[in-house]
């Protein structure tokens, strides 16, 4: 089959611009921004065989190729606005193409995010997306406003990402429904983008976690220039909230040697939950939001004035071991 | 060598932010919109093999990868602002990401160009960057708005790119000084920022010039639902402006046979020239525009009413010969 570039842009991606000023299709896009409101930009490149087996469901990695991206935008409490799109591709394979679009499409329209422009080309696999949202000044959660002092949050559930991966590796196995559960985990990860836009005036710092909790968290230490002591307490056994999402970790992890535990738990990776700090006296207005974003949080420990990032055992000793965090390159 | 990613970017990328609020190193960058300005997105992926060759000078590499996304900024008039880059890369590379980085921020300083935020991982080279700039609402130049009756330019010179690319391919032999001065067109060429930004409100339609004259032209023949007619006669001899640039074609294309001059000129691809059109009543203005910008254009044909793209000789008697464009995966 031959399929020229412009026909394919236009048979699987091309959707009415409703925000867009212009949309797919011109040299350019153009949109029109609030007058006043900052601009948030992410872009993020996925790249098979690191970000993704060859083997994920097309429709899967066309949600993920989105949600790591609109998980960007939620660390900084933005609005998602729209998206572009540049996709290097082996062949021109329409049930490839089927797919990722659809679970692509469904995500953005999901969070009102439109598909502006992009580009595709022939080469090895890899999926760049540059995502654009809008927040009001100064409410933006930076990762270098940590103040000491301050809790620290996890939304959701940590580790059941990597479990998986490790599952696919073949150094871990799991029954069929709970690799399936863990799967969707890491194949199809939700972005926390209600939490983001709850915890506005709320959060000082905040990050989603890409590369391990305890290793994106020091992003927040190092740029606020605080420490953290981080509790282990609960990640003893699986909390269920009211709308009866897990918080913290999952049956699946609560079911593996502590040791295990903590290693999915802190330096998995591939979770895209936020991690984010606030002033202890805005706790309630912390459950609030999360109540009102339906995304359960859980407080895992506290800003210290003295640099260095210690976690403690649940009799608040410090675990001497140490925890590896993923880096490209390393 | 071992160099983590966040060291990567730091080291060879980080400038500090003029006109980002927030700039490379957070979840997002955060730019503030100039109220009532239209924000022009662009996004262009580059591949290894594809869009350049293993051995191209990073250093033009990295010019090439964002001139041809501020080639897109030209086409419609915007004023760069702002790009993001993200880098799949085999391996850290120092001499490769020195020179990379050198050329690439070298061109975004020359138009005030800012790296704002991006994304580097391991994989197959692969180089993605989205830039932004800003158009007043009215004044892009957008594929569909080309009139019947429009007269049709081009601005530089066509086809020395693709005759560099054959020489490098052995289908063709240049000597060696004019092989550099092709190859430089083709690894390094010149987005024509200042030419786009003069245009406003005299060109009607626009479109940079990558994937062949003829093909691009024909994009702004469907999507304005009209035709032309080009003239070949400025592809007889060189022209050169006051400045001392070549129009239309360069003595190196003026030197080969007849058919081999209208297939680099008319279908090479690689140009980044812009192609538009205006009314016939803004001659003036249009030569005005491209003195002030410092670039020669060419008057090259006539927007018609009747649909279709006919190439006329120099007796004005349409040529019966096809051209061929460029498109991926065809």
């Amino acid at each position: 089959m031959h399929m020229g570039e412009f026909d394919l842009i236009e048979r699987y991606f091309k959707r009415p611009a409703h925000k867009a000023v212009l949309g797919v299709g011109d040299d350019c896009a153009l949109l029109q921004p609030t007058a006043g409101m900052h601009l948030a930009i992410s872009s993020d490149m996925l790249v098979e065989g690191r970000h993704f087996l060859s083997t994920v469901d097309p429709a899967r990695l066309g949600h993920k190729a989105l949600a790591v991206n609109l998980s960007d935008l939620a660390a900084c409490g933005a609005q998602p606005l729209a998206f572009t799109l540049a996709l290097s591709l082996p062949r021109a394979d329409e049930a490839w193409l089927s797919g990722f679009s659809e679970g692509l499409l469904r995500l953005a329209e999901a969070h009102g995010c439109e598909l502006v422009g992009g580009d595709t080309t022939q080469g090895p696999l890899n999926i760049c997306i540059t995502v654009f949202g809008e927040v009001p000044p100064g409410d933006a959660h930076l990762r270098g406003n940590a103040q000491a002092g301050d809790d620290i949050y996890i939304s959701g559930t940590v580790g059941d990402a990597r479990l998986a991966l490790d599952v696919f590796r073949g150094t871990q196995t799991l029954e069929a429904a709970a690799f399936e559960q863990a799967r969707l985990r890491l194949e199809q990860p939700t972005p926390r983008v209600a939490l983001g836009l709850e915890l506005r005036a709320i959060a000082n710092a905040a990050i989603d976690v890409s590369d391990g909790l305890l290793g994106d968290l020091g992003h927040i230490l190092k740029r606020s220039g605080v420490g953290a002591h981080i509790d282990t307490t609960w990640l003893q056994a699986t909390q269920t909230f009211g709308n009866g999402q897990a918080a913290g970790i999952t049956p699946l992890l609560a079911s593996l040697p502590w040791n295990k535990r903590l290693d999915y738990a802190l330096s998995g990776g591939d979770d895209y939950e936020l991690c984010f700090t606030a002033p202890v006296n805005q706790r309630e207005l912390v459950h609030a939001a999360a109540w009102e974003a339906e995304t359960p949080v859980t407080r895992i420990g506290r800003i210290t004035e003295t640099p260095g990032l210690v976690v403690l055992d649940a009799q608040g000793q410090p675990l001497a071991r140490r925890f590896a965090s993923f880096d490209h390159f390393a």
